[in-house]
């Protein structure tokens, strides 16, 4: 965001607060009839939840429903409870379905009856229907806003069917062709639709190769193809090929942000998105527990393990206690190779550039990197050291030749396990910060104490 | 991408592969006109030089011309390089301009003037015109293909305006509406033209408020604005409002994707994207090694610092050597707390979540987060090490202690350090994984030694 936009966020909100404090209504509505409903959103967000409650009040049926499309579920249930039953109704009836099936998922049984029960029937239906599908699928997010007409009409039938039909379709940048049986036959775009002359039949100009999913693709990979084959909208169809909804390139932008979001959490080892615009702190200071421990207490037991593991080489420790001074940056050097390597085969994984042939080359490519740079850094090391070991430069050459074997086998470490855990079926992105690492810290240590005890005992001794 | 869709690639390739063995260019004419143009990019990629320069001698224009839009710049001289002028001259007639822009920036003076050369006299203009912005702002990403017309004509005359225009842009889904001297000052849907009367004037009917971006803004802020309006697409003005281009979606979520991706490698410690399509293997090499080893050598430096830190505690080290087993452990805890909060902190930067109030609120809820999270893996780690310092209570405690105060001490500086960096204006990225752990293993370690000296002398002596 640039720090322009931020003044301006900041600089609405003192004049809303101002306003709110006044009991200004008429100025406030008159203040954001000016705004996008997007940035009316991001007012109420910023306010506390007494202002919040009043600022809303405020708001025209067709702000307020825009406002619930982006508010979180507890949000929504607050603001509506301050509403008569007939301003529900009314403030409901302008919400997209999609965003309001996304909210009332995740109240209760109750709750989302009572909801349901506000709806005119036939919104109901769809919102019912679109309720029974997982939220990371094409029919959790997929909306019923969108246009059909059937193959065998003219370009003017259609653009008059449209007239009738445009206010209720979130987009028709894509009109979608069926047949009598209601399957998917063919796609429009609503610029071919203009430019041809209107006597043609639709059969005739469409094209009949559409791209569409199935109500249970995941939804990474709806993104996938949205942004590969550069779609506005993509058909969701069930497993007879009829078309049960739509997905608008709008959803597919924030898919993608939280995807990449949820792919950034899993590397610093969060299990879980964190929800920052959590209003309730203790909530969410609760929530970033639960999601970071568990991979913390693995990272425990690792570095116990690795404590285990230098306990072994004491004897060695005892002679030279100058060896403790470069274990943590052995530990280190080797971690930030690993993380490096893991980062970028994770991404190359998620983004579709690893796969076939390209899985060796990554290999052989993070090998060659390991093996140059830990070169490069081991040369510093060894060079260095030379003053902490007091002139002992066998010894310094030890810690150098370690830091090497170290950084190499941190890149293959790195690279190999997501790779393997690509090829067995778990998620690569686990194989994150904290795993990779404390799997490099105890087999870099173990590489340097053993290495250290050889030569130093050949050489030394 | 899904197992499904990798199996798909490679089995087209396999059957290009034995069409091109064989020579059957009409069979291959015939099996990719099935396929979507990104299909033919993808299938082309995967292929070997020599194979890639056959396979595309055998394409259409049009086809030519989509999969040059695609390829990177070497390739895309390569490619050209085979063609008689007459062709070349079809073909870059085909691309669009945004990408042919792209392409060509990276050329030679020389190269770069031969290719405008082949274009026709408009094309060209648009193209020269296009080269002098920077590629990471809205002039640079944006194409020339969009439609104006003018505030005082009939909806019926701005249609027969688009079947002449539409041709030659790229998304006509918005309609910009100027004034005499080209102002921008309104925008309409194709839907907004579509159901309204043909009769109606497009002053009457056009939304007045239009967003837009100046050829300077950054592709981030674009982004922003884009995935916060909702929108198909944005105008670029120029200082005088007059509009010069527009960018579509489709280009948006390439720049959200490579911004993601940068972000990505920041946190791994990579200082700029690493091409992993680049097909000279060692080339690819050099330049990971290039972006990766400055990070590195800071953290050598950052390790030869930590070994300087203990080395000044080594009285303690060489009466306590049981101390040196949890010095990885220690390092590697406050790292990976570290890690996440930066991680959190520094992604909730970018997409904009952490802002005024919001930055004590995040610092003060990560330090909450080490406080409890630092709690739960020190009582683990008092407890189990009791095994390592064969019952010595006491120091097992200390341990504990210090790791405790390790962990916080670490998730504030991983939540300061972005937060700083945003404030003077440093790029919160750069906060990454190696710069923070090298940062956290110093100070960690002094806590640490500093602790176990203070205690140890108090207590057991």
């Amino acid at each position: 965001m640039t720090k322009h936009e931020n003044e301006q966020i900041d600089e609405r909100l003192d004049v809303i607060k101002h306003l709110l404090d006044n009991n200004e209504h008429l100025k406030i509505k008159e203040y954001i009839e000016e705004l996008h409903p997007a940035d009316i959103v991001e007012i109420l967000l910023e306010l506390d939840d007494e202002d919040q409650v009043h600022f809303f009040s405020i708001l025209s049926w067709e702000q307020a429903g825009k406002v619930l499309e982006e508010v979180d579920s507890d949000t929504f249930i607050e603001l509506l409870e301050i509403l008569k039953r007939e301003q529900k109704i009314l403030i409901l009836d302008q919400m997209a379905h999609d965003d309001m099936v996304d909210l009332i998922a995740e109240l209760s049984e109750e709750k989302r009856k009572e909801i349901i029960s506000l709806l005119d029937l036939e919104d109901a239906k769809k919102v019912t229907e679109l309720l029974i599908y997982d939220e990371d699928t094409a029919g959790g997010i997929m909306t019923k806003e969108f246009i059909t007409v059937r193959k065998d009409i003219t370009i003017y039938q259609a653009i008059e069917d449209l007239r009738d039909k445009a206010g209720d379709a979130e987009t028709i940048y894509y009109v979608y062709v069926v047949d009598k049986n209601e399957r998917l036959v063919g796609v429009l775009s609503l610029r071919e639709l203009i430019v041809n002359r209107p006597n043609k039949i639709i059969e005739d100009i469409m094209h009949e190769k559409v791209i569409s999913v199935n109500l249970k693709t995941d939804q990474e990979d709806v993104a996938h193809l949205v942004s590969k084959y550069d779609l506005l909208a993509i058909p969701v169809v069930d497993d007879n090929n009829r078309i049960m909804g739509i997905i608008t390139v709008d959803d597919i932008i924030d898919v993608i942000q939280e995807e990449a979001t949820e792919d950034i959490y899993k590397f610093a080892g969060s299990s879980e998105a964190e929800d920052i615009d959590d209003d309730k702190i203790f909530h969410r200071i609760f929530i970033s527990v639960k999601s970071r421990l568990p991979w913390l207490v693995i990272t425990v037991f690792g570095g116990l393990l690795s404590a285990k593991v230098i306990g072994g080489f004491q004897e060695v420790l005892n002679k030279n206690t100058v060896l403790a001074l470069f274990m943590p940056l052995l530990a280190g050097m080797g971690g930030n190779v690993g993380t490096q390597s893991s980062t970028l085969t994770v991404r190359g994984i998620a983004v579709g550039d690893i796969h076939g042939k390209e899985i060796f080359k990554t290999l052989f490519h993070e090998i060659c990197v390991g093996f140059l740079v830990g070169l490069c850094c081991s040369i510093i090391v060894a060079v260095v050291s030379i003053f902490f070991v007091k002139g002992e430069v066998i010894l310094s050459f030890v810690v150098g030749i370690s830091m090497w074997a170290n950084m190499i086998t941190a890149a293959t470490i790195g690279t190999l396990v997501p790779l393997i855990f690509k090829k067995i079926g778990v998620d690569p992105a686990v194989a994150s910060a904290p795993f990779i690492t404390t799997t490099i810290d105890i087999t870099g240590l173990s590489i340097y104490f053993t290495l250290t005890t050889i030569l130093l005992t050949k050489i030394v001794y």
